[in-house]
C-alpha cells in the first residue's frame, strides 16, 4: 500500500505548529489564562461547529462568505465558528439563567475564516477573549482595562499604550449638530488621521462626507491624539450624550490611576472606532510602543446588547480579545521565539545499556524536584546523543557509566558553557538548581 | 431584527462546557502538559481541517463514514480530523528531516466524529496524545509506561493498574502453530474473556475460529489475567518471535521497577489487543481500580511504521493517549467536579461607590501576592453581592466602607465558616494565606 504515496501537505492558509513556535504559543496561552483567572473570569468552551443560522448574518456579508459551511451527515446546515463572540451570544442566551448575572468568562479557542491568503492571513487562528456580561457598571469597564494592562505586563511587555475612547463622545458631538447620519463616513475619515494628516482629513470630511469646514474642525478638535479631556468638555457643551461619554472616560482614567496603572500607559484617542456598529461605549486598543506596525494586539470595548438575535433579555457587556497569533507572528518575525524546541533543560545520556532503569530512576527523582528531564531513548554513541541535545536546546547533559555508578556520582556537562564537572549524586539537585538559574 | 429570534441551541452530539466543568477540564489539561513537558515531550499543533485524502482510509470504513467532510470555498475536498494520529503521520512525513529523530511530541487537540449519539457519545472531544517517533529502543517503551504512571499520579489517582502486553507474544504463539491467518479471530474471541469466561472463549475459538481444542487451550494458557512471564516462556519454546516479545515484557517490568514504579500498579495481560492491525509490539491499557467500568483511560502501544502512506521513510514509534473527556465525564457522573464555578477564591465587595479605584488597587496587590481576586462590578446592596459569591463559590469576601478605609482595615467574611473578622490592611495577605490553606 506504500506504492502510491499520499502527498503530506496542509491546506492553503493552514499551518502546522512546530515545537519551537508551539512552546511559545503555550506560554502565551498559559499566561493569559493565569491573568484571566486571577481576576475571577471563568473558562468556557463552545463547539467548533454550530447551526449555520447561529453564525450567519452576524459579521456582515464578508464574514458569511468566509464561513466554512456544509451539510453534515444528518443533512443539517452547519458551519465552523468564525469568532468567539457570536458563540458567546448564543451561549449566554442559552445558559444565562443557570449562570446568573453578571457573568465573567474567558474563552481561548480556534476559529476559522476562509480569508484571502494573499495578505499573509491564516484561515485558522486562535482567539483569546474575556468579557463581563450583564452589567452597565463603569466598574466592569475599569476591570477590562486593568486586565489588558496586567496581561501585557505578564506577557513581558513594558512599553505599551492602551488607547481609550468612548463612542458616546463622537456620537454626541455629531448628534448635537444634526450629523448622526454621517457617523460612519466621519469615522472612516478620521481613521486615516495617522496616514494622511489633519489637513487632508478635514478636506475629506468636507468634500466627501459633507460637513461644513467649522463642523469638520470641531470633529478634529476632539478626534486627534493630542486632545485632552478638557478639550472634549469644551467641544461638548451642547451634548448631554457627549458629556456622559467624557464623564465615563474621566472616571476610567481616574480609577485606573487609583488602582495603580502608570498614566503613561494610557492615552485618550477619540479617533479609534473598532467596528463601526458594534461598540456603544468604551473602546480599547493596545499598541506596543516598539512595534506599532503590527496594529492593536488587544482590543475591545462595551456593547449594549450581546444576544439580541437569540433572546429578548438585554445582555450588555464589555470585554476584549488578545490577538495571540498576531503577537506570535510578530515575535516570530522578530526572532524573539528562542530556538529551544524542548521543554526539558536536562538530557540524561543513555550510556550503559544495562542501566536503563537507573537512568529513569534518576530522571524521575529530578522531575519531582521540579526539573524537566529527558532520557535519551537509545544506548547509542555519546556523540550522537550530545548532537541531539544541541539540536533540541538542552542546557545540561548528565552522563554516568559504571565508574560513576560505583562512585555514586554524575558527570555534568554544561552544553552552553562547554564545561564539565563530576558531581556527587547527593548534591546533584542543588548543583543543577544553581547551574540552571 | 429581534422580532424573529434565532433559537439558541447546539448541534446534536455537541455541547457547551460551563465553568464548573471547564475549570476541571483545564486542570486536567494543565496537568497532562506539565507531565509531558517534564519528560521532554514538545507540543505541536496541526490544522483541524486536512485534505480529505490525508484522513480517509486510515481508520477503516466506519471512520470514513463518521468524517465531517465537505468542499471548501476553493472546491477542495476537505475533512475535519477524527484523531491526532493520522495528522501526526502526515506531520512526521512532512517535517521529520527538519525535526530530527527521535522526535517526541505531545498534542492536545479537539477531534470530530459523526458518531451515533444514542450511546451517549459526543461528536466533538479532546484527545491528549504523546508519542516517541523514530526509535525501536525498549527505552522509549519504558518511558511511555513511566509517563502514563506519573500522569495518573499527577491527576490525583493512586489505585490504578497499567495492563501491559506485547503483540509479538500471541503472534509468535499462533505463527509457530501455523495459525497466523486466524489472528484477528483469536483476538476478537479473547477480548470477550472478562465477559464470557474461559470455557466459552475456548468453545468459540474451536467452533468459530477453527482452532483445535489443544491449540485453544494453549492460547488461553497465556491469554488470561493470571498468566505469568514464566507461563509465557513455557508456552513459547517453539517461537523465537514470541520469546522476543516475552523478553521485551520482562525488560519492561524490570526496568520499570528499577525506575521506581510500584509493582502492584503493573499487570501482564496478553488478552489486550487495542486495534487489531495497528500495534505491533508493546500495548498499554490503564484502568482505575475503583472505576473499571469506564474502560481504559490511557491506552497506547508500539507501532512499526507510522507514516508509510505518506513517505518511504520508516518511522516506528510508541505512545499513548489520555482519554481526557472520558475521565471528565466519569468525574462528572460521580460528582467529583466540585461546585465552584470561579477560579478566584476572594470576592471584594464594591461597597462605597466612590472607592472603585481603591477596591481595584487592593485586588491588584493581592493578585501579586498570588491570590485569585474578583471585584464585584456594581455598587449594589451587599446582600446581592454575597449571594453572587455564594453561587460562584468564593470562599472569602472582603468588605470596606468609609470607617474601614479610615482605620486602614478590612472586614473579612469567611463564606464557608460563616465567620467575620476585622483585619488591618498590613496583615491582610498573611491572614488570607492562612484562611485559604
Amino acid at each position: 500500500m506504500s506504492d502510491k504515496l499520499i502527498q503530506p501537505r496542509v491546506l492553503k492558509g493552514f499551518r502546522d505548529y512546530l515545537p519551537s513556535t508551539m512552546l511559545v504559543r503555550e506560554r502565551l496561552m498559559d499566561t493569559a489564562r493565569r491573568v484571566f483567572r486571577s481576576y475571577g473570569f471563568s473558562p468556557i468552551d463552545t463547539p467548533a461547529l454550530e447551526y449555520a443560522e447561529v453564525l450567519t448574518g452576524k459579521g456582515g456579508e464578508e464574514s458569511d462568505k468566509q464561513l466554512f459551511r456544509f451539510q453534515d451527515q444528518g443533512g443539517r446546515d452547519v458551519a465552523m465558528r468564525f469568532d468567539l463572540t457570536v458563540p458567546l451570544a448564543r451561549f449566554a442566551a442559552l445558559h444565562a439563567s443557570q449562570l446568573g448575572l453578571p457573568f465573567k468568562r474567558y474563552h481561548l479557542g480556534t476559529v476559522w475564516r476562509g480569508e484571502n491568503t494573499q495578505k499573509g492571513r491564516y484561515r485558522e487562528f486562535m482567539q483569546c477573549d474575556f468579557d463581563t456580561i450583564g452589567t452597565l457598571s463603569p466598574g466592569a469597564d475599569l476591570e477590562t482595562l486593568l486586565v489588558i494592562h496586567d496581561l501585557l505586563v505578564a506577557l513581558g511587555f513594558e512599553r505599551f499604550t492602551i488607547r481609550v475612547n468612548n463612542r458616546m463622545v463622537l456620537n454626541g458631538l455629531l448628534a448635537a449638530q444634526g450629523l448622526s447620519d454621517k457617523t460612519v463616513g466621519v469615522l472612516r475619515s478620521i481613521d486615516k488621521l495617522a496616514k494622511i494628516g489633519v489637513e487632508k482629513v478635514i478636506e475629506e470630511l468636507v468634500e466627501r462626507v459633507g460637513l461644513t469646514t467649522p463642523q469638520a474642525e470641531k470633529v478634529l478638535s476632539i478626534a486627534r491624539p493630542e486632545a485632552t479631556l478638557d478639550d472634549l468638555d469644551a467641544a461638548l457643551v451642547d451634548s448631554e450624550l457627549g458629556r456622559t461619554g467624557v464623564e465615563r472616560l474621566r472616571t476610567l482614567f481616574d480609577t485606573a490611576t487609583a488602582a495603580g496603572i502608570p498614566r503613561e500607559r494610557l492615552a485618550l484617542d477619540v479617533s479609534i472606532a473598532r467596528g463601526l456598529d458594534y461598540y456603544t461605549g468604551t473602546i480599547f486598543e493596545t499598541f506596543l510602543n516598539d512595534l506599532p506596525g503590527i496594529g492593536s494586539i488587544c482590543s475591545g470595548g462595551r456593547y449594549d446588547n450581546l444576544a439580541d438575535l437569540f433572546t429578548k433579555e438585554k445582555l450588555p457587556g464589555v470585554g476584549a480579545s488578545l490577538g495571540l497569533d498576531r503577537l506570535l507572528a510578530a515575535m516570530e518575525e522578530l526572532n524573539l521565539l528562542g530556538d529551544a524546541s524542548t521543554p526539558a533543560q536536562i538530557l540524561i545520556a543513555y550510556f550503559d545499556a544495562n542501566r536503563l532503569g537507573d537512568y529513569h530512576a534518576l530522571a524521575r527523582t529530578l522531575r519531582e524536584a521540579g526539573f524537566g528531564v529527558e532520557v535519551y531513548p537509545e544506548a547509542v554513541k555519546l556523540g550522537k546523543q550530545l548532537q541531539y541535545a544541541d539540536r533540541k536546546g538542552h542546557r545540561i547533559a548528565l552522563i554516568a557509566g559504571s565508574q560513576e555508578f560505583e562512585q555514586a556520582a554524575w558527570q555534568v556537562k554544561n552544553l552552553k558553557l562547554k564545561t564539565a564537572e563530576v558531581v556527587p549524586a547527593a548534591n546533584l539537585a542543588a548543583y543543577l538548581a544553581t547551574s540552571l538559574q
